[in-house]
């Protein structure tokens, strides 16, 4: 039996959550792994919380001060779940200076100052678990590390905010514009108060920021990810998309276009009969490309107390079962991408312009596509009973740089009454 | 730079998978993993087929006798990529005997003869990787073992067999019979001549059998695994499922039942708008609930050279880092699983009666329901233009054993033409 001591630090919703599968699965990973993970101490602000699930630990201590688990002589491996990014590294940092592997959830720290701590724990020949950082419960991180280890990652793509998706499947299926769907969100607790970080696609850009460096294994920073967000995303356009046979998503993706990579996070139109478009709801999945085994796909629970606990505790069993035992320690540390600004490819476009109902008003816009070598695929006009008009384009295969010169223009006309909006169609997903 | 070297045995379709890949990323392995697979030996039958690809491997021995290979002291890990349950197991074995950490896609021999290997394996405190013998691209055992190692499983759904699920998607889309598309999968080489392997579900259950012990750690035979392919189904039952909202996937499953587990192959109906539906033509897919991280879903490819090689591959560099450092080798000898054999669960079932145009049929057929408790829910015949005609019920929640006891009694009546179809439908997957 080999002891695995833990250090855990922030006993809030996935902390307790830690506990809870410990407590009931300890006896299962003794037996089916010869591994016995003892909680040694736990570090909390509110300890009336857990004092109860804690009587099942009789030997495990109760901390207020962090420094009192990372300096601990007893304790093998830290569990970092306080989330932020500043007492979070300093718990990181000061564990791993202390010589002991860290577990942790936070997407935040590692996105943005991973590269330190990657870089730390290199130096001390120790490793930093993370796999329920992204996409909660789904086992993304290990798969790419270790099940497709082998492979060569040409596209990821990741539904990974399930507040976004949450709203986007409520907009469709409930016919909610997206003030409606957000508030639905906010009264559920899928959505918080300040809405800004998931439905801005920043929180997504944390994790595909991550999974895209795991995968490439090319450093790819928060600054490098396009992001674009879904508040612009109308009720009116999940319609068309419907109609059209396609679904809204937010993407996080990273793609490779010949020597550098694309990383961004923005809607995308995907074909509704593609398993991917059928995530629903506030669940999670990635979906990829590459050289042998793919396309495939994971799918599962983003968030939550034991989903996301259960990924930590995975971490616990994985990188336990290794301490002292690696001569090298898995990698996290990459040279830094190259990343492609603009996208070349051709790709066909949805283009929603809201335009003063008045004759010639088609004309003038597909003149400014023409222009741009852009022809136009469908029309389509919802049939105005007041203004503004809804017209609705798809167009033929362009590249981006032209459907953004083009509403650039097509935005400055007098007869368009606000920003268009443009929308990916991922055909070839 | 940690060497693995690695003797292959068998150059067919994976093997030569195995040599390609080798050969593009070794380069990539020794930068990102510290690790060098070194490809000693290979045997093969057909040395012809390969010896282009091995020029770049100019060191590599070519054998055509296998123990030339598992008894070089030079090997490491043995890869055994030739199929079959004779030759196949004295290599493992005489590998396995000589301490080598051996890596197989051999589902037939993991699911008839795993125990004998494994218990040696765990004498001799070496390793087997099989990822690439269940839902060949798929990184299923990888998640089930670390990813969700610290999950509890209650339930596991695999669509396992890509010609069954070509087979089904081409009777749908094209509006096929069974015949019919079986002769297009066989033109298509997706079906071999004899597809009995296949389209009776053995290939299926030798595949559930293996992923169920590891996702349960209990034993699970091919004999404990009831087994129903896909030869009943007609191109009506396709069709009467997309009416009512469903497809018909031929699944294998184990599932938790109390203390015990139901182990089976068979078609079942799910929910069009289920992600798991709508896994198409020659895909894989696993689906799971447990106590934790679930319900989740992994996709890919179940077969081909590169997918399934890629598997391998990823075996050879997670089990190969391994080599001399496991003080504990992964576990896969369980206690033999209890079996439940009778399913008690209250499911609706879909029932298909081909009966005589005549009245009263229904009435009949409605009766010996009544008399089982089974209460109908719908009721729908297409307009015969000729005998016989089909009679479709849908129930409310029944017994599997009352089902079969009214199917028994139904086929029996003079008017019923040919033996009736019953498929449950999938509602809580």
């Amino acid at each position: 039996m080999e002891r695995i001591r833990i250090g855990l630090i922030g006993a809030g919703t996935v902390g307790s959550g830690v506990i809870e599968i410990l407590k009931k699965e300890r006896d299962v990973y003794r037996n089916k792994f010869g591994l016995d993970p003892v909680l040694v101490s736990v570090c909390t602000r509110s300890p009336e919380k857990i004092r109860k699930a804690l009587t099942d630990f009789p030997d495990c201590k109760l901390e207020s001060d962090y420094r009192n688990v990372v300096n601990d002589p007893e304790i093998d491996l830290v569990l970092e779940l306080v989330g932020g990014t500043d007492v979070a590294y300093s718990i990181v940092e000061n564990a791993l200076q202390n010589g002991k592997t860290v577990v942790t959830a936070n997407k935040a720290l590692l996105s943005q100052r991973g590269d330190e701590l990657f870089s730390l724990a290199q130096q001390k020949n120790v490793e930093i678990g993370m796999e329920a950082a992204v996409a909660g419960a789904i086992p993304v991180i290990r798969s790419i590390k270790t099940g497709l280890g082998a492979d060569s990652f040409l596209s990821l793509y990741g539904i990974l905010n399930g507040t976004t998706n949450f709203i986007l499947s409520k907009m469709e299926l409930e016919q909610l514009d997206y003030a409606e769907a957000l508030r639905i969100a906010q009264d559920l607790g899928f959505a918080e108060k300040d809405p800004t970080f998931d439905v801005e696609g920043i929180d997504t850009a944390h994790k595909i920021s991550i999974l895209g460096t795991l995968a490439f294994s090319r450093k790819i920073s928060l600054q490098d990810v396009q992001i674009e967000g879904i508040t612009k995303i109308s009720g009116l356009d999940i319609q068309f998309a419907g109609e059209l046979g396609y679904r809204i998503k937010l993407l996080g993706l990273v793609r490779k276009i010949g020597d550098q990579l694309e990383a961004r996070v923005q809607p995308v139109m995907i074909p509704v009969k593609h398993p991917f478009a059928n995530i629903m709801n506030e669940m999670n999945a990635v979906y990829y490309q590459t050289a042998y085994a793919g396309p495939g796909m994971f799918v599962g629970k983003g968030a939550g107390s034991l989903p996301t606990a259960s990924s930590v505790v995975s971490d616990v069993l994985y990188y336990g079962s290794r301490l002292n035992k690696t001569k090298t320690p898995e990698k996290n540390l990459f040279p830094k991408a190259e990343i492609s600004e603009a996208n070349g490819q051709l790709v066909r476009y949805y283009l929603r312009f809201t335009t003063l109902d008045q004759p010639g008003v088609l004309s003038e816009i597909s003149k400014v596509l023409g222009d741009h070598g852009i022809s136009i695929s469908s029309v389509r006009q919802n049939e105005a009973e007041k203004e503004p008009a809804e017209v609705v384009v798809v167009t033929h295969p362009a590249t981006e740089a032209n459907i953004k010169k083009s509403l650039k223009i097509i935005d400055g006309l007098s007869l368009i009454r606000h920003a268009s909006v443009a929308i990916r169609l991922e055909d070839k997903l």
